[in-house]
């Protein structure tokens, strides 16, 4: 019943993080990481209207993991986790989301901060994070909840410290 | 420059919607409108610990989308905007994402709320919304903050009418 599904990537994220172990793990903890989003020219014409957007979504295809878990210490808890009770890049697709702020529009390039995104990474898709459509009740958050704010700051920073 | 990646579904997802022209756009407009998703076996291991979590993201493939548009009237709005500033399914990569209310957890099989998604869309990938993760301060939403609200729920909904 498993069918298979052929993307092609339509840019390149530019990132300061080099090193995935000292890459913050997720935007809220990347604040002042700048980066760009490249878009190919052939699908530059799709970025219009981008610039009226102060965040949007990076869909992205986790270029560096290169193995499968279902279950998975994350990085804010040493507890084995169901893997898509996580956001780690060992997933059955190894496909990212980030929510990042969206700066400006140059061209074909988004200037972007809050960027949790290794350099180099193969962009798939954009889209609007828009009031109107993302912004819902969050009841519980299952083992996040366990985890405190200042330990969830100190193990999704890394070792970014801006 | 660019890279193509293959991906495989990972389950399927089951809803009352069959006619893409009556789905509502998005899950905000799709309160009462219950749904399944079933993984597949192989990977049922990684959905332990997802019951503790109100919201979900769901990843997809867009299968009824077979054309690609650069500009495209985005469903709430007549006007044309670039593809990647709306959530339309024609886009360079036909990937879906939608953030639903997961009601519990059957062994393989998560019972939602707000699907918005058509009957037999093969499922990509599941991420955890969260309360640490995915509320975002929203400032400007673009093209969208010209849409009332009133106006949006009418044509977000289409035919749906529950």
């Amino acid at each position: 019943m498993t069918e298979t599904f052929t993307y092609r990537s339509i840019g390149i994220i530019h990132s300061e993080h080099t090193i995935a172990e000292n890459t913050p793990i997720q935007s809220v903890y990347a604040k002042g990481c700048k980066g760009q989003a490249e878009i190919f020219p052939e699908f530059a014409a799709g970025l219009q209207d981008m610039e009226g957007f102060s965040h949007i979504y990076l869909i992205y295809h986790f270029h560096k993991s290169h193995q499968v878990k279902l279950l998975v210490k994350p990085f804010l808890q040493d507890i084995e986790r169901g893997v898509f009770s996580t956001r780690t890049p060992y997933r059955p697709n190894a496909i990212g989301l980030s929510i990042v702020e969206l700066l400006n529009r140059e061209g074909n390039i988004l200037h972007l901060d809050g960027v949790d995104i290794l350099d180099g990474t193969p962009l798939l898709d954009i889209k609007p994070y828009t009031a109107k459509f993302d912004l819902h009740a969050v009841k519980c958050s299952g083992w996040q909840d366990e985890v405190d704010e200042q330990t969830a700051q100190r193990r999704g920073k890394r070792g970014y410290n801006k």
